[in-house]
């Protein structure tokens, strides 16, 4: 099966259809994909270049009539490309599956397929989840048995940027109840972006420093300096393969900290308890909505606070996201509003608050 | 809402119902229950006291015209009675739910009316799933992703008895592909408990100690006379408390080892890791379903074997244990066999595998 593709040596094909089965009408799972680049509202500006789009894979699942609709989105710092992610859809043999509803063998063997590609996973397992929850007819926060109304707010994201554009940026964000504020250069300007952002609003922060701070003393005295301003947490403050030096961080630390790029998949969250007050689950890094919920129930059972995060994808991998919102201490779901032209439609922001309708599977519709 | 029920000094009722709610007809969840004596088909004798029955507790809970059916069993030596069940069922009050599928939020309100009471919480959750299972059409090992054909064989238990009673039990067991033999008690005795049944077969047999063995060399050495005799591995061979000979003995047993009262529910987990190679989940000490369901995540992710296990219930518990089994590395789902009156039929046993039907819910009938 895996002779007719090759992962080592993605060919860069522009569109792809696999597993196209006609035995017996449409009982066999059929999985399309096909690029789409999402033009960005707001050109990003790091290091002196200039970003306009994120690259984008969308899939579909077809059973039976019904077709559920996935995503993958690739940021350029996450390794994955259009072309990785199609040559790895290209090897999924969805046909050898007559029943959509084994999630549990049939996305293990997606897993297996190769190591890493966790969009390209997701985006298998999102459309997957929507083909299934409306062969149902339910959405997935019900099947899940949450409470839709538990749903939190959602922060908007102010990136690193001149005093100006902070500015201007907080007081677009005026429907938000939190903001997510990016920090993590360097002393004067992480003071910068703060003291902007309140010389605008006194409303909660979130700040998410990448990685940023390299000494733990120096990030102490920074979180320190954080907790007298209203801000709620702190994500991934230092590298993330710093464990000691994070677990110490926690435990004098006077804010949450919350692990983002130390946090990639289920396997990572036992060596995480007491190193972390919580951890961010993305869809695209935990490849998909099944092992996103596993997630949930390991945080759970560790008493660690649970985030929901994105990338900058369409409405399609945003409403799966938030299918898991209620069950979530945070979310932080704006990627859907940071494209141009998204193409589809599914969870709302009503207030700043992540708002689930009633439509079954991840509740989206195609624009 | 307590006020009206006392957990403390439950008043024995003999039948009760509670939340009769007929506001627009039954679009309120209602909870109804009563006492059930299971008569046992084969009577035990312990330290000279007989019993004939295991005392029962059934629910169901209805909703919209459809009822779910759930069960609380109660052997003696775990603390519940009948008289404790309906106290705590008394004071459970499901009107203040609108919306049946709010499992997550329903069933941790129902887990904190009171501390323990896991069988009479069971009941509960399994009506509850029951009836949701019924009104989504599908049952839960298929809303769970299970692939139903996974279901492993059960194995039947053989209890402590003379050669004879013992001989006897073994040839009756014939159509079970694994067995399961108690022991614990002395070196004689269990080796004749061993000795008796490889008198009659070679089939491979599972052993559980319930915590007979003291000292961790005695039971190494009990193990590695085992390990010659086609067992597959020890459930609980030491007190529940003896976590760290217990570890010693894990790391030095040619046998997995599988707790059995070392875990009772999803917080006992992280500290077992290292402690023993799996876990006995069963309903009655986890309280249900859902729960259940997040043990086996949590395994998953510290790489513990998983096994099913059930109390003498009627096949309306075990067939709800039995929409788990698909994930499960081993069974011990006999527990129906053992009523003489069982009142429902659902999971059945096909040459000693369990075998799921299609139905929804936890797929039973009340007979």
């Amino acid at each position: 099966m895996l002779a007719a593709c090759s992962l080592a040596d993605p060919v860069p094909v522009l569109a792809g259809s696999n597993n196209i089965a006609r035995m017996g009408g449409s009982k066999s799972l059929q999985l399309t994909y096909h690029p789409f680049d999402a033009k960005l509202v707001h050109p990003f500006t790091v290091s002196g270049n200039t970003r306009t789009m994120t690259p984008i894979v969308l899939t579909e699942i077809s059973y039976d009539g019904v077709t559920g609709y996935g995503e993958a989105s690739m940021p350029p710092y996450l390794g994955e490309t259009q072309a990785s992610v199609m040559a790895f859809l290209g090897c999924v043999n969805l046909k050898q599956f007559n029943n959509p509803f084994e999630l549990e063998d049939i996305l293990s063997y997606v897993d297996k397929i190769a190591i890493n590609n966790t969009a390209a996973k997701a985006s298998v397992d999102i459309a997957l989840h929507d083909l299934v929850g409306k062969l149902v007819g339910k959405p997935w926060h019900i099947l899940w048995g949450y409470t839709a109304a538990k749903a939190p707010v959602t922060t908007f994201t102010i990136g690193i940027d001149t005093e100006t554009v902070v500015r201007e940026k907080t007081l677009e964000a005026a429907s938000f109840k939190v903001l997510k504020v990016k920090i993590g250069v360097d002393e004067v300007t992480d003071k910068m972006m703060i003291n902007t952002v309140r010389s605008v609003t006194d409303k909660p922060i979130r700040v998410d420093a990448n990685q940023g701070w390299k000494d733990k003393n120096y990030a102490l005295s920074m979180i320190e300096w954080l907790s007298e301003r209203n801000v709620e947490f702190v994500e991934q403050p230092m590298p993330k393969h710093s464990i000691d030096d994070m677990a110490w961080l926690t435990e004098h630390s006077p804010l949450p900290t919350i692990a983002d790029e130390s946090c990639q998949r289920l396997a990572d969250i036992p060596r995480l308890k007491g190193v972390f007050d919580g951890i961010n689950i993305k869809l695209m890094k935990c490849t998909g909505m099944r092992e996103a919920s596993k997630m949930i129930t390991l945080a759970e059972a560790y008493g660690m606070k649970r985030m929901i995060g994105c990338m900058t994808e369409t409405s399609c991998a945003v409403s799966a996201a938030a299918q898991l919102a209620p069950q979530m201490d945070y979310a932080d779901l704006d990627g859907n509003l940071l494209i141009a032209n998204d193409c589809f439609s599914g969870m709302k922001l009503v207030d700043g608050k992540i708002t689930l309708n009633d439509e079954a599977g991840i509740g989206v519709r195609r624009l």
